[in-house]
């Protein structure tokens, strides 16, 4: 039989890969409760109902469904065939499928929310690190399965949330040690812009026609607004939007004077609020203001498609590499209105954390210790030399330390080979010698340094240099 | 629109359940990490090919298959209607469904091994912590989708392994505070017993019947056995080899004297070298044996269902609550043969995660601190005073300390029920007579004991309190 390859698009993850991987999720988990989020973990399956309908139409073709089980039985075959007519027409039918993989996190925790709001406490900070499916065609840097990484906070109004998100991004990532910016944007800017420039109704189609920008290029984003009819005013109005430059403060005040409507005015306001607390222009304040206010830049021209966001939104990029967003989030007045819950507002961030890998893999950021399993590896010279070796070693392991015993007797350079391989620091070697004179020999394998130690005090050795 | 629910037989789990539950997960991983097995992941999604015929017919059956996706082009319209026929007759049909979610973590590591046998390092010792997914008939305690926790090390015949994971199960349970016995057997115990009545072609009509002595007792197995035609003498054999009993140098005397064939001989030497390390009864011997002998216990009755065992099989039980084996493993000659790479021989055992939730949680042994998550909250009484709370609140943060600021200026006893119902053990009040003080009230919510620190101490004071 032929050996089986995996599905397109997915991944095995082999050990080193998961130990780097965990760093990163490691990381981002302990800051994330450090602020106060909370895990939730939802299933691997949802029913198409839950799912259907809540990421376009696009979407909904991109959603893995299952196929029921039971069909061959003979009281469903009739119905069966008739269903899956309905499914040749691009209709879901429940009695051939009922239940798709989870496409994001998102809709996940809103049906969550909507089935427990009495007994949540809110606000409620949930974070949620899970894989998730796409039927999209995979291409480099795109899977069908990859794990998102998200925290948001619902039930409150309060912009000190979207402050400590921004302060999780600067924090995870100066742990990581990437060099990263925030940029940030508000909804109603871009709906303001879109109020000087043909009304309310010109939003989505501005938004989208922005969100290009990165791209296809200026040009083409104005040809692409000309198409739909807008008058060079209004053209002159969204080229000089996208103009502003300078630092923050700058930014402002062009943007105030170019956009003095009330929608304006007020998403400037949110984004001063928040820009105040990591203001380091004042000293002499008598507030201490949050670290990495270089690292906060507000960039009219996000847009973060054409999602659900109503408020503030983010996106994080790394310098120096060229990978695009690496993470990105925002607020929206709705999360479960679909659900049939109204009324709860909420903001949050996800972490794109294959990017980030590879950014770390790239910059070589993942620590050396990351990429080590055992720490001692025990040589195996002989039955008797290796009851000792393990008495040793398990004496070790009852102290926390990573050990081995070669599975069976063979030459050291079998065993070398092996410590090697696994990136096993130091060894230790008993035979018949190290037997008679209590002395084990150490080899550390990175300097190639030997050294001697009697058995009773292998334990304090190892675990000090460990 | 209602509310949706989830799909039957499938969990959300809350915070405070991720929390118990990677309690038990990081307890478990620890100790495999301490023992040299690595980390592995692998798609929740495989090739039918890989899946189909692994788990017998009715396994088969409860894979849950993924619809392929755009069945509705066109193009693919009029063989997808005659596939689907195949479906009905109870087919496997590619042009209908090509992937399954993985049904255990056996065979996505077989396939693993076999895939990659050029590159892995071997003895190769491996763990793995993810769901599988079974249409099985939801129940209590049966679920659709559950973890499963496996540790294997394949590519050694070394019976240390056996007694390393043998010693990972005792360890961890101790970890987790729960009284348990490891019941251990041999397959060759067991094909013995069949070649002594009526020859190997008996072995798996006898493991069956005796698979079965728990749960329909001793007289039905007889039943089925003679059923069987199996003679008076044979049953005779097969009662005498069920009544062993004694401790375990006991009954291994017994079953030397009842079976002496070469088969159930050659078990008892494997049985024989393993009990040896937790030999306690020798307290002058050279070798400083393992702690828990009492705990490892033979039983003949043991026999792991008819799965790919070839040695030494496992069974966990908690002792003071009847709630079945809670993690069972053994030793397999032939991992990969499957996928055409022949004599790759292993021993796996794996934890039973949710039962041991069960019985954790119903002897009330999760520490009080896996409870909680946020350690400190600040109330929010005022803009002002906020400020100076959100400034303390971050460095504290810097720390590693779990804090939050409450989100709005509220009354106290909103703040109070907040924290109360987020289990938050400390909380910070700062007011505008704080500010002037320059002294925030500390108030511990489990002793209602309430102080006065100096904003300057805060960090100090509370971090010798978490």
């Amino acid at each position: 039989m032929s050996k089986p390859g995996l599905p397109q698009g997915t991944r095995d993850f082999g050990p080193e890969t998961v130990r780097k991987r965990n760093f990163i999720f490691d990381t981002i988990r302990s800051e994330f409760e450090i602020y106060g989020y909370e895990p939730l973990e939802t299933p691997a399956m949802e029913n198409l109902d839950t799912l259907l309908g809540k990421y376009g139409e696009e979407g909904d073709k991109l959603i893995f469904k299952i196929l029921n089980n039971g069909l061959d039985h003979d009281s469903k075959k009739e119905s069966a065939r008739a269903a899956f007519e309905n499914i040749l027409k691009g209709k879901n039918d429940k009695a051939i499928t009922e239940r798709g993989l989870r496409y994001d996190l998102t809709i996940p925790f809103a049906r969550y929310v909507a089935t427990h709001q009495h007994e949540i406490n809110f606000p409620f900070r949930r974070y949620q690190v899970q894989p998730v499916w796409r039927a999209d065609r995979p291409q480099k840097g795109r899977y069908r399965e990859f794990y998102q990484c998200d925290a948001d906070v619902v039930g409150s109004h309060s912009l000190v949330n979207e402050v400590e998100l921004i302060q999780i991004y600067l924090t995870v990532f100066e742990k990581l040690g990437m060099d990263v910016e925030v940029r940030i944007n508000h909804r109603k800017i871009l709906a303001g812009l879109a109020e000087s420039c043909g009304g309310a109704g010109y939003t989505n189609l501005i938004t989208t026609a922005i969100d290009k920008l990165d791209k296809i290029g200026m040009e083409k984003v104005k040809d692409e607004l000309t198409e739909k009819k807008l008058t060079p005013l209004q053209m002159e109005i969204i080229e000089k939007y996208l103009h502003i430059e300078g630092n923050n403060e700058a930014k402002i005040q062009q943007l105030s004077a170019l956009l003095p409507n009330q929608l304006t005015q007020s998403g400037i306001r949110d984004l001063q609020y928040i820009l105040k607390f990591f203001g380091s222009e004042n000293p002499k304040a008598d507030f201490k203001y949050l670290p990495g206010s270089e690292k906060v830049i507000l960039d009219f021209s996000l847009a973060r498609g054409l999602n659900y966001y109503t408020g503030i939104i983010f996106e994080v990029r790394a310098k120096g590499v060229n990978i695009g967003s690496i993470g990105g989030g925002g607020r929206y007045d709705d999360l479960t209105g679909l659900f049939g819950v109204p009324g709860i507002p909420g903001v949050g961030i996800s972490f794109g954390v294959d990017r980030i890998y590879d950014v770390m893999e790239e910059l070589k950021l993942f620590p050396e210790t990351v990429q080590r399993s055992t720490q001692v590896l025990f040589f195996h010279l002989g039955e008797e030399a290796a009851k000792k070796s393990f008495e040793l070693m398990q004496s070790l392991r009852k102290e926390g330390m990573r050990c081995e015993l070669f599975h069976e007797q063979a030459k050291l350079d079998k065993q070398f080979k092996y410590a090697e391989k696994k990136n096993i620091p130091t060894v230790v070697i008993i035979g018949a010698d190290e037997l008679k004179s209590g002395m084990a020999k150490l080899k550390n394998l990175a300097t190639g340094i030997q050294s001697e130690i009697k058995f009773e005090n292998l334990n304090q050795g190892l675990t000090l240099n460990a």
